[in-house]
Formats: C-alpha cells, sequence, structure tokens
C-alpha cells in the first residue's frame, strides 16, 4: 500500500484527502500547509494523519509518494521538490504554469523512475470514458466538430484567469478523446470584473484531421452548464455534465450528400434515427484517479494523465492565450464602427 | 390599405402569404413565382390573388408594394427592379449578398422616397423586444458579454452557408440591443457535409464598449438551440427562443469587487437575488413586421429594420466571413502538433 | 373520393377543414354552422365548399360522409340524424354524452350499413403508437402501472367539466394500449372557479391485470404537462408530449426479486439498462385519422375508433363521475380534522 | 452544549452522525447499534464519539438527548425508553407505525417534562418554508388544489411500504403549509414486485376549506419526481426539489370570472403575469433541524415537528391506508369489463 502525504489542504485538497483515506491502495499518512487551521481540520477529521507545516517535513515523514493541491504558481517548485526526494508526485491540473516546466518536470521524474501525474479528474469519469469508446469504435464516423461549454457563476480564482482555471478541463478532455494536438489555437476574452484577468472566454481549436472545436468558459453565468457536443459524420453525441442521469445521449442522426445522377445538385437527406443514453457505471472519478496513480506508483506503468500529457495540455493553452495578446484590437483594414 | 404583391413563393413565401392575408393593413392582390406549382398553390388558396410568372407582369399589375422571398443573390436586382418600378419594398434577410449593393438599394429608395425594409423578424418578437428594453433602461447595468447559438439539424441552403443563413439573425439582434457596430468580427468554421459551404461556424465580436459577443451557428447539430446569454454587471438574461413559456429569464445575479482597505487584496462577494421571468406578449412577429412595414409605406415613417440597418448585418457579415479567407490554416510560430 | 360535409366550424372544426381539404382521400365539399361567421370563414378560405346554415342542408348537398363537430350534448342528435339519412359519420369525442346514446348509434349505424367512428386523435398518434407496439410486443413485461398528466391553465368548455374535456383522451390511450376494459374507476375532483364545473379532477382505475392507473386532469395549472409513465416488470416508459422531439423513452431498468437460499429474506436488486428514444414518424394524428375514416367508409372496415370503442370511453366516465357524486363529503368512522 | 448519542447507525444514522458533529449546539458522544461495523464505522470517523451495543448502556453514558434512525417498528419502544430514562428525543419520521402509540409517547413527554421531536426534515428546508410563507401572507389568494409527485426508482424498505415510507414527507409537508387536517383520506396503490407491500400508491386528501390534494409515490419510477404544484386563486406554485437551482416558481397566473351583465353567461378571463423564482438560503435542512431540537431540549420550547404534530402526520397514513383495506376490488353495481 503506497504511503502518501497531502501538501495544501485549502479548497480542494479536503476532497483529495477524503479519497486517499478510502482507497484500500493508499495509506493517507502526512499533510502539510502553511496555514495550521487547514492542517488541523484534516487531522482531527483523519486522527492517523500527521501534520506538518512544511514540505521538507512532510517529504521526511517516511511518505512513498505525495498528492499537491495548492496554486498553480507553486506546482512546478515543490513537484520538482519531492521528485528529487525520490517521491512519487500526482500534481493537481495543470502540471504547471509554463510548458518549458512541465518539460522539466518530465524529464526529472523520467531520470528518477518517479511516476509524474496530473490530475485531470475527467479523463476518469465514466460519459467522458463513453465518448473515448465511441470514437475510437467508429461508432461516430469521422468527427466534424466539438462545442463544449463550461460556465457558472464564480468561483473566482486569485492567480489564474478563467482560461486556465477552467478551459483546462475541456483541453484534456480532447486530448484524450482525440489523441491528437491542434495545428491551431486561439481566444478570444474579455476581463469583465477584475482587470487583468479574463473572466470569460472562448477557444477556437482545429485539429490535422480537420475537426474544429469551439471552448466556451466563463465565471459570469447565470445557469451553470457542463455541455459538450460531439458531432461525427455517423452519429451526434451530447454529454451534459449537469443531467442527474442519461449524461450522454447518442443520436444515431446524420447528413447524407447523394451523387448527382448526371448534371443535376448534390441532394441531401437526413437520417433521423434513435437516441441511445446508455447506461453508465456510477463511480467516483477522483477514487479511480487516486487508484490509478497508487497502481502506476507501485507497477511502474505509465499513467494515463502522465507529464508528458499535461505538458500537452499546457501548451494548448499557452498557444492559446498567446493568441489573445498577439491580436489587435480592431482589424486593419476593416473599418464596422 | 396597402395593395401588395409577393414575389417568391417557395420555402418561406407561403408564411409570408399566410401574413399579407391576415393583415387588414394590407391587400394581398398578386404572387409571382418562376415555378407554376407554387403560384397555383397560392392562388388556389386565396383566390382573391392574381398569379404570375414574370416579376414585370406583378409589378404591372396595380400594387404598391412587394414582399421578396427568393434566393439571396436574386434579392438585388429584383428590389432595384421593384424600386424603379415605383414600389416600396420587403425584402427578406439579408437585403442582398454585399454590402455595397445593399448601399445602392438604400441610395435608390431614398431618390425616389420609397420604403425599403428587411424582413429581420426577430426584431419584431416580444423576448427581443424584451431584452432590448431591459438593456436601454440600464437594468442589466454594463454590458459585459453575450453568447449566442442558433444549431440544428438542416436546413441546408442552396446558395448560401450556415453564416449567411443563420448568423444573419443573431447579428441583427445583436445591432438591435446594442445599438453599435463592432470594432472586431471573426470567424471560424468547417465545411463538413459539402465542399466550400460552412456548416458550423463560430463568430467573435467585440464592441466599441468593451462588451464582447460569440455566436454559434450549426445545421448539424442533434439538439435544437435557440439560447442567448446576455451578461451585465447588474443582472444576467437567458433568452431560450426553444422554451414553450418562460422565454426570457432575468436573473438579479452578479460579483462585486471591494476595495482592499489598506493593503490588502480585492474581495470579491457574488449577489444572488431573484429569477423573473415576465410575462411576455402573444403576438406573430412576421404579421407585427409586415403591419410596420405597410403603415411605414403609408407614412413614411423610418422601418425599424431599414435598409440602412439591413447594410450594417451584412457589413458585419462581411468582415466576419472575410476573416475566414484571410487566416492561415496554421498559425506561424506555434508548433502545436 | 368521399364527399365530405363539416357539421360545426367553431373552435375545432377548422382544423377538421384544413385536413379535409389537405387529404386526397376525401372531397371536401360543404359545411354548416348555426353561426353565419363560422360560415363565411372556412367558404372564404376553401372556395370550392358550400356553406350552409342548417344541417338538413348540408345532408341533402349530396355528400357521402359528415364530420361533426359541435358540443358534446349535440353529438347524439346530430349523429344520429346523419345516419338515418344514410351518412357515414366521424364524430369528435366523446361520442355522446351517455353510453346508452352512445349505444343508440352504434346500433343503428350497424343496421344501416354505416361507418361510425369518433375522432379519438390520439390513437393516430406516432408516440401513442408506438407504446402500444411496445406492449403488444411483450417488450415491457407485465404492466405494473400508468400514470398520467394532463394539465394547463385553460381552456374552459362551456358544456362540460374537465373529466369530460380532458380525462376522455387518457381513458381512450389506456382502452387502446390495455385492450380491456376497468373494473374499478374513481374520480376525486373540485369545483374552484366556477360552482358546479370541476376544473381539476384525479381518476383511478383498476384493470382485471391487476394494473392501476392514475390520471390527474386541471384547467388550472401554471405549467402545462401531457405525460404518461408506463410501467412494467421489464422496461419502463415515459411519454411527454410536450417534448419537442424524444417524445418517448424507454427504461430499460427495473427491479428483481431473488428468493432466500433457505431461510433469508427476499433480495431485491436494480437492474440499470440504457434508455432508448426511438425516432417516430412525423406525420400528423388528424390527417391520419380523417384517411383512416375515408378508408373505412369506402371499404367497410372497423375503424380504430368505431362506436364500440367510443361507447367504451364513455362508459368509463360515467363509472369515474359516477363515484364523485357517490361518496360522502366526510368518510364515516374517521375523525381526521 | 447537549450531550447526544445516536441510536442506530444503519442507512439514515451516519447522515445524522455528520451533522451532530458539526453543529455547534450539540456535543455528538455516544453511538449504539446492534451491528458491530456499524458502530465502529461512527467510532474510527469520529474518535471522540464511545460506541455501544445496547441502548441501555448509551443511556446510561451521560448523554442529556438521543437521535433514533432505526427502523420503523422499533421507534416506539426506544423512543420509550429513552424518555423514561430522562431523556430528550429526536426520532426518525415516523414518530411510530400507530397513531395510539404516539399519543402515548406525547403524553409520556409532556409528564417528563421532556422535549420529543420528530425528523420531519423538509419543514426544515427553504424551500417548503418559502410556500409556507407565501401561504400565509396571502399572496397564493384562496388555495384551491395540490398535487405532489415522489417517484423514483428504488430504494425499498424492509418494514413499511412505500406509503409509510415515502407519502410520510408529503402530508408532513401539507399539515406544515395548511395548518389543517384533511376531512377525508383516501389511498390506491398496488403491491408490483413484493406480494403484500404497495410500492405505488395515489393519495387523496379533502381539507375543511375545500382543499384538495393528491399525493403520487412510487419505487418504481424510471425518472427521478421531487415535485408539488401548489394552485391558488391568486397565484400558482411549482416547487420541483431536484431542479438544482430556481426551486420555487411562483406563476402570477389566474383565472377570472366575471359576474353576467344581465341574463348573459359567465365569462371567464385569464391572468398572466410574470413568474418570479425567489432566492433561496443555502442551508442544509438537517442541519437545521438538529439544531432546532438542541435549542427547544435547552430552553424548553415547543419544536415545530413536536410529538403532536408527528402523531397527526401518522394519523392521516392511517386513514389514508385504511382506505386500502376497505375498498372493494370491484365496485357494486357497475359492470366495467
Amino acid at each position: 500500500m503506497l504511503r502518501i502525504g497531502l501538501i495544501g489542504a485549502g479548497y480542494w485538497g479536503p476532497n483529495l484527502a477524503r479519497v486517499l483515506n478510502q482507497s484500500r491502495r493508499t495509506h493517507f499518512s502526512a499533510v502539510c500547509d502553511i496555514d495550521a487551521r487547514n492542517v488541523e481540520k484534516i487531522t482531527t477529521q483523519y486522527p492517523a494523519v500527521r501534520g506538518f507545516f512544511t514540505v521538507r517535513e512532510l517529504l521526511d515523514s517516511g511518505v512513498d509518494a505525495v498528492a499537491i493541491a495548492t496554486p498553480i504558481s507553486t506546482h512546478f517548485e515543490l513537484a520538482k521538490q519531492a521528485l528529487e526526494a525520490g517521491k512519487h508526485v500526482l500534481v493537481e491540473k495543470p502540471l504547471a504554469h509554463e510548458s518549458v516546466l512541465c518539460e522539466q518536470l518530465v524529464e526529472l521524474a523520467e531520470r528518477k523512475r518517479l511516476t509524474l501525474m496530473t490530475g485531470h479528474t475527467f479523463i476518469f469519469s465514466p460519459p467522458v470514458i463513453k465518448v473515448k469508446e465511441l470514437i475510437d469504435a467508429g461508432e461516430l464516423g469521422d468527427l466534424y466538430y466539438m462545442s463544449l461549454s463550461r460556465v457558472n457563476l464564480g468561483l473566482y480564482q486569485k492567480d489564474v484567469d478563467v482560461i486556465w482555471d477552467l478551459a483546462v478541463h475541456d483541453i484534456s478532455i480532447l486530448l484524450y478523446w482525440l489523441d491528437a494536438m491542434p495545428t491551431e489555437a486561439r481566444a478570444f476574452g474579455r476581463a469583465c470584473v477584475q482587470k487583468d484577468k479574463n473572466d470569460v472566454a472562448f477557444l477556437w481549436l482545429r485539429f490535422p484531421s480537420g475537426l474544429v472545436a469551439n471552448i466556451e468558459i466563463s465565471w459570469l453565468s447565470p445557469q451553470k452548464m457542463r455541455r459538450s457536443m460531439i458531432v461525427g459524420s455517423k452519429r451526434m453525441v451530447v454529454y451534459d455534465d449537469i443531467e442527474p442521469s442519461d449524461k450522454v445521449k447518442i443520436y444515431d442522426r446524420g447528413v447524407m450528400v447523394h451523387q448527382p445522377e448526371s448534371f443535376g445538385e448534390f441532394q441531401l437527406t437526413y437520417r433521423m434515427g434513435d437516441m441511445v443514453a446508455p447506461n453508465l457505471r456510477n463511480i467516483e472519478p477522483l477514487l479511480t484517479e487516486v487508484e490509478h496513480f497508487a497502481e502506476c506508483a507501485e507497477t511502474g506503468a505509465i499513467p494515463m494523465t502522465n507529464g508528458a500529457f499535461a505538458t500537452r495540455v499546457v501548451r494548448v493553452l499557452e498557444a492559446a492565450v498567446g493568441s489573445v495578446r498577439e491580436e489587435p484590437a480592431v482589424r486593419t483594414g476593416v473599418t464596422l464602427a
């Protein structure tokens, strides 16, 4: 059983604590946080867990691995320190705030022969896995486009904008589904409430196959949405994570082009078949994630969301965010106003 | 009572015919179409209407005005011919397939002192008018952003792509609501089913006030959506045209920034108030549109959706579509794959 | 082609007129109504139709059949008069306001060898037919229970209460699905707005197989509902007629009882399978109904919703309504207050 | 701070344990259960709590009060034993399986001057309280009728049927809202899966004011519903507990009867106003319930859901269930089949 310590017990840490305690593959033995109250909450709830106020102490407490749930800007230094101390590392997403730093962590983990994994939890969620299976089995045909919305009111993050906070989920899902990197990435957003921090954004991605994707993210939406539309030549899928049941709906619908017989025009016909909402396993993604990490750390297997995967996610984020900065405020040569 | 003739009785024409027949401000007296079956259907259903096979005959039949419901590429020539014959003109949207042609029609109508109006029907729809009233009364505060989705499966148009077919609605709604032109317009799309004709697209607009808007349009969506989110600093609105009732929902919600007392960080608080779905009048937008046209033709008043308005809609379409063509397929300097 | 006359052109008549005009199996030749304006509206819209102010004139105008869309209390006399004149008869539902009168009409039609059919339109609607097919094919297993809701705000009828106005739909659907008569029928309601006229009611039915059904009907509901739940031992179905698509949802779910091995308790397990929303034909039930009537009148085939069927519907209505009158206002022997 | 012990740590007990631990008004000091594993789970998670295997030991461990979360058939004996030992008692609903037993407990608690409260949690839930406020303030006008649905697939209870398991919630809500007892109560149900245990039922209640209520409950529904419709002469309310937000919707709609001027008919007009979904406090009902119990036990105040209230709930259950047994399977004098 993997002895594991938790670094960071603020907003997200308690969720990891619960699962580390629940899993039979992990022995949750230590926690550290710079805020004593956060440490105390965990040690009160899990009396067998030892509390520390420095990472150094936690690393020296006999753990085999650490889970890092601290602000994004600290991920790199903490993960590096843990790897250098010979610990397997599970870092919350994104792996680091720059892709070059991600690459350094990947290299370090490889050199040390340690498991480096990032907490892209959605990759372990039944509806996301179901869509992946449909794509890989060819059930959807050629993929035309995807449109993903992840909006709600709040929760503003202190150190990152809405792209780094929310789009990271959708990008990880897209890279998992498509097993490919986009050739083009753009973003368009606005800092509405606080200067210099986008709280609404729209991202465009184009993949080598021709598939295009749109991602809509917002901290400023009156209704919560967690909705993905995946449109293929054979079937179309709506994955709505808000739905209490029937989260994945597969529509056997499409448009077919008929060759003109001689000189005529192309004819289109619409195919309207059944809709199926497959029954999905009722498992908790975070628990699956932690058990996958424990298994990889013990066997040396490569995690689904390993450092290389997490680095690609950050690279797409950087490319999209980069496009925001580069674009002129007004397009040259087009006078609209 | 305005004597009016209908040019084009194919897909959309029969709807106009029904309303021209129903209105007490119009006398529906003539119809023409190149397809004899289309003419016959109308004259059978409305025996008082005279049927013709050429526009010339219809224009000479004693009408005061015409309503044009033909393919977009023919709008300019037909509207021009009618104006030159001294008729008031109601053209289906968009006014013409190029903004320079729109401008020519505007100029011609002014010179002839005739009413030129475009059938942007949504401008006459109760939920769209309600949102306009909320914006103008300052109920929403500063406008932050808008996100509009108009997607369904089919109906593919023969002469235009999805942007010209569907985004024209959302752009007309935005220009009406904001009374301003965007300084920036972009589009990103894909021709999935037929080569050279986008069937899915995403548009970005930025307005002088800072407001950003995203428009999602598709002929390839398994579920139909007609949904607009309008986010302001004071209130947020969701306008969902699919809902059988409660199409407009006003959320008294927002995020407030509090100045730090001395050196501290900015603090955010969330305001969570009631949601109100105002009761909306139960009128038919198309009938209102036709009666507004008749009134303007008779009194010389300027239509809400006059030629100048319709020209601005086409100019935004052109700018957005133009951006699709100009962009390189792969962004220089960013190697994602 | 069946020459057919319409008796009654008030609220529902115009819908029948449209379909009689549209069908290729019927020749819509005459209309009569005591209100001259109603006659004029029809003859203006369908100039080939002759207008009358008495039923006598219409019956003498050379029609083969009549469609009756008048207040319920007049159905019997008008249908009788038409049958006696040798015309096939399609009457709006319910066939008559008393089952003994229904029986007289059935007998008369048989004696005259004429088609007598009632306009239970839902029996011709694709979702209702789909549920019937599922039941008959054994897809749902043993039927446990059904719960049907048909509520909205208005439209109050002048001559009947909400049970005769709305429950007639659900009872006809149940009799069609089950092909059996209930052994027990009760109703419980209230006249809220107008004295002596129930505007909300709940009906209970028990069928020989053991199946129980609950019907909720109301003219006083803020939200419109048209929802049926059909629960069987193998599968469960929700048929929601308000849904724009996916009106029928089949859930492959159930509860299974396991025999105890020796002395233990019965064990229950839940089966959770996929949900399927079958694609349904896009036809208009009213048109199908009219064409079915025309076919039966011409061939002598027995209509789905013939007089005998319609009589059974009225008999269930009478039994349920009768129970309302008979019950004491306060149950003897139970002092609750 | 009230020292409190938990009796029963099976299905529902752990929820109470969490809240007893969380509240600052209670000191969760002891737990007992006949199953050692249940005790161990609680003492492991809350190390300060002492575990026992008999109620006697728990009562002797220095607690001021107990919370009872055991099978319904044991409520009476356990509550009696605790009251006799001088402890305040919070019992899960229903208070006991017979109203005469409820009365004995009420009498005993009064004699001993102890607090006796039942865990009708919905009485402490913000949407239920909001509807109560609307009724009491006269916002809904005269109450016409209510229709409540509480259905889902499972969870079958071992010792009671669906009426005792689910309808108990709706009856407690109705008695709280109306502050009156029904003069009539009936039930109609079926034991589909297991003999002798209803798993679907429909209840009818009539109150002295004339208001009628229908309750639909089922363990055999493919879709989960928690929906109440409350219809008054001034306004109508839909309370849907499944909705993630906007659980209460107030419709400013109604039907008005106009006196005939002289001899004419009564005229009806429909009033269609706005819909408002009030913002509701975000509190946990179970925590409020426990803190209310602690406050009453300490101050002697009368709990909202005291023994007398809980007794009335059971009396309505008994009357409704009694009606099931008494009714003949086939109504005399009506031969439907």
